[in-house]
């Protein structure tokens, strides 16, 4: 079903793919936005349930007030990263995208839809967010392919994004999501390369058939 | 970046990936299985915290117990759905896939990694659940990609999977995912096929700078 090229362009792709903070303004084309939407429709959901909404904001008083949504969450949580200014700096970064990026586009998921018996859900309710969570992983990559940026903020009040947004009580905005054209995108992870954190050795994250057991060693 | 040829493999991938719940009980090459784990850990992370941990389950007597609890599940859900016995019968495929395919892998997220102010995850907590399942969607692209068919199972009580693989109480096992080689790699999803649930209409899922407001009349 598939070539070796295939296979070489998903792991190309997925090795790639990078959250970014900086944006040109250059607006995306619609016929783009709209595969990137696509890709996302087509994640797997929970019982079939697909609890997404996409709300595409591209008014600039929209993302402004967006941004100050995340501003304040971001200088409340600075107080927690008193002794550490570079946290701040990294969620500022962040900011800055959401006003720079051409769309933002907030993620919503309905966890009522499919009603009150979705299969797979009723055990474990958080497989909606997991699901929503897939389709965001799709636009990652098809936005990656097609040599767009994205960038996930997922700093501020929910409450606040409702309001802004208009969105219903019951449904949640999981993300806020930045795309866009970029003149810098990163080989390793913002946050590696600033010795923020490193990333795990994979093998040391593998058991074998119980818990602790090491497949590799 | 990437060549059109990427960009159709991409979106091919993601049209193709389909939820499996039938397999054959060929090995996987153990290559193949590192190809796909290796995709999974080149997921995006909330502040880069890689919250995964990933048991791989090959014993027949480690399944055994985990179809075992899953069909514990199986028959309490059946009460919910007593007037409508295909739902059981959809659960029921699946718990046959947990026994048939040579390999499952129990995903688990660990919300205590990176400590306990992870950039991004201080706001939104669940961000954590929603890493692994970027991690879950790479492995499942990537499986398609290789010609393995892959199935998420999501009902089960937590303390039983706990309890069988013996994991810590404070690391949560969010997903018992089959992988094999399979016959029948289906074009829809079958729960779309059975008439369980339609397909939704993207343009209808999409607004525009508001929730509510139409992007696509």
């Amino acid at each position: 079903m598939f070539s070796i090229e295939d296979t070489e362009s998903i792991y190309k792709v997925i090795a790639t793919r990078r959250d970014i903070r900086r944006f040109k303004t250059d607006p995306i084309p619609p016929d783009t936005v709209g595969r990137i939407l696509e890709a996302a429709h087509l994640a797997p959901s929970v019982g079939f349930m697909q609890p997404w909404n996409f709300i595409l904001i591209e008014s600039a008083e929209v993302k402004k007030r967006l941004a100050w949504a995340a501003d304040k969450e971001r200088r409340a949580l600075a107080i927690h990263y008193e002794e550490n200014n570079r946290a701040s700096e990294f969620l500022a970064l962040k900011i800055e995208g959401l006003k720079e990026a051409p769309l933002t586009i907030c993620v919503t998921c309905d966890p009522s839809r499919g009603g009150s018996h979705v299969l797979g859900r009723n055990s474990i309710p958080e497989t909606d967010m997991m699901s929503t969570a897939c389709a965001i992983q799709n636009m990652w990559l098809a936005s990656c392919v097609e040599g767009l940026a994205m960038g996930w903020v997922s700093f501020y009040k929910k409450s606040d994004v409702r309001d802004i947004l208009n969105i219903p009580p019951h449904i949640d905005p999981v993300a806020l999501i930045s795309i866009g054209y970029t003149d810098v995108y990163p080989k390793a992870p913002i946050l590696e390369t600033a010795n923020w954190e490193k990333r795990q050795t994979l093998k040391n994250l593998i058991y074998k058939n119980i818990w602790g057991e090491k497949a590799y060693k």
